[in-house]
């Protein structure tokens, strides 16, 4: 769009990103394409990348909103793989709120005097549905958008704060369903349930998107800002929180039964473009035979 | 399912129940079945069977789901019932956690360890709304399902914590609507309202929660109950709310006026398979004849 | 409908309004119709005329429903207008609650030991909007509503209110999309947010506020007033997160910036039944030119 505001005092966000496109729109107005073939997974990588890109979201004085889409049209953000490291992971370390990278700089997203909006075309499980969540908003595409927290399927509590932000965000009984029940849910059943802001038809996403992010960028930033900040001391889930059960997870997935069950998952094509990624809210429960 | 299982260890499921039938169908997943004609009322001896229930679905350490359904299309659980007797109804006593029989047990149910699924056919209002709203997860038969709090029609405040518990599941302005209004809802609306989880087709409902159930029954138990218990702390009410209401309902009710509208209600077929009852929601306003 | 009531002990009901018609329908029920050519501004003659309103309606110890609805189809309450005078507004002063004479009215009729019902048809759009948040139960057109919060839009915090209502209400992420997106929502998005209780075909939406309100203004007083005031404690907004907002507002509107930018809207067709006041939502933004 205007290629000259990538250079002008923001060499930080023109800097080059493994997993992420970065494209300054305007000074207003930003969007970030998650581009990590095949399936966009979450790794230490992606969480570093964007815990940095949180950090310029969260102090450029003239941003009003961010936009956070996808490369792949089939998976948004598919969910986390430790890439057989998960020392990488637990090598993250903390972040300015003292929380563990991920929970850090989703919960500084949240907090961002800026609008941030998950356009969401794909699957997004997992770690993927928790940075949905910890954005501001959500629009999904009518045809071709999948969301889940699968977690439980696997016998590991979700660890990035779903628990916090759908019990508030759709209720008890639909979080409690979301959350144990541990399935897909299509666009359709995530707009009625609240977890998406509305859908839009897949052809109209990106232009519909593109227009409310147009449109607020030219708000008054300082109204914006207060104004967001009046809804976040309503809605946003204490910090504390979120540690207990990043606790759970992290302990759960280093039991060796959680170790085979997850090396199962990945000979059945767990973190490649595979049916079993394609299906996971249905053929998680293949993994569980030791049960 | 495994009637071997009905044995194994479990004398005390294996009971002979009088309004309720419990089918094991396996370690993980038990299946009850409200069962009191003519149309499922809640009496005294139905508080003190869904108690001793409860007591054994928190305290087995294999249950992962408990799914309650009814064995009359028309009436999932009518309502309360004092039997002319409100005398059996004060003897309940209290339960372990101090609060009355019929809270106490909403409340434990809602905390056990165990996802408690509602399939609902038929109708369920006053004290059979508060059950279903004590339950984890509410699927009903889109054709044939009926919900509401007709109490403030006939001039109570509903006892059993619909106050606290539709608040926080269907926001302010439904819930006064539901209270309030005190009339019906069919299952659109419902679903509509966040009243229940999601609609089913009335002849695929009974194999699509067998399924939900048969799913979780497989998941370990561990992950499930932590995670449940990570949602219980941000949605259910605190216990502090209960108690209030429930002494006014019983203050109220006791009430010469009262009686008098209750025995008029009756003489109209209350508690009985009858065009009052199949369209309460509608007609309860008929015995306010002396307002 | 019975006119002798509005002479039985209620002179001060009877008075002579200047931008309401109040009717009382029987000692239990009341209709308010909203009557301010062109386009239901709310001015500071509004306000007082509410705030007496409200007083009114919680020490009616008869009353059990008040439906407030609108005499021009198109405009339900505009917003605000100071008309070039915002020292009318400044002089209205603080109510019993100490807060400002808006937020007071609007808090002491969420309070009110009566069910409050908003029948919309046309536009509700800043103010208009926080009105019919405060109200109990929202009806609306399902052919001719539209409500919004188009403040943020025009470089404002929204005064009223509905940063705290609408984030109960509706939830984070959509409470963000109207308060920050600031445009227009039709009857069926603002039904699927939870924004309106639902909505009812237009030619009848009177009638079927008209049998609700009458259904009410038949139950007994006291279980209807103490099942609301259970759902108030569990609802509404501690008072405290009213006032911030409205001094934010005031602050900003003071601004020279913002004034300029008022003068422009006004020229362009603000506080009259303009292109600009029908498609306010989409238009606002033509006001920003000096972003």
């Amino acid at each position: 769009m205007d290629a000259s505001l990538n250079g002008r005092g923001s060499d930080a966000w023109a800097r080059s990103w493994t997993h992420l496109r970065v494209e300054r729109r305007s000074t207003a107005h930003c969007r970030v394409t998650f581009d990590h073939p095949p399936i966009n997974t979450i790794t230490a990588t992606t969480v570093a990348e964007l815990a940095e890109l949180v950090g310029l979201i969260e102090h450029d004085p003239d941003l009003n909103v961010v936009v956070f889409d996808s490369a792949n049209p089939d998976f948004y953000l598919a969910h986390y793989d430790t890439e057989h490291d998960p020392a990488r992971t637990a090598a993250l370390g903390v972040g300015p709120t003292g929380m563990h990278a991920w929970l850090d700089l989703l919960v500084r997203l949240s907090r961002a005097p800026v609008l941030s909006i998950a356009s969401i075309r794909g699957r997004a499980r997992g770690a993927g549905s928790e940075f949905v969540l910890a954005c501001d908003l959500r629009f999904a595409s009518r045809e071709n958008a999948v969301l889940g927290q699968f977690e439980v399927g696997t016998g590991v509590v979700p660890g990035g704060g779903p628990m916090a932000r759908l019990s508030r965000l759709v209720g008890r009984g639909r979080a409690l369903e979301i959350l144990l029940v541990a399935d897909d849910l299509d666009g359709p059943r995530a707009e009625r349930y609240g977890y998406v802001n509305r859908l839009v038809a897949d052809d109209r996403l990106d232009e519909e998107v593109d227009a409310i992010a147009a449109r607020v960028a030219r708000f008054d930033h300082d109204a914006l800002a207060r104004t967001k900040s009046y809804v976040d001391q309503v809605t946003l889930p204490p910090d504390s929180e979120f540690p207990p059960a990043l606790a759970d997870f992290f302990g759960m997935l280093g039991e060796p039964r959680l170790q085979a069950r997850f090396a199962r998952l990945e000979e059945m094509g767990l973190n490649t473009d595979s049916d079993l990624e394609r299906s996971l809210g249905k053929r998680v429960v293949e993994a569980i035979a030791d049960a």
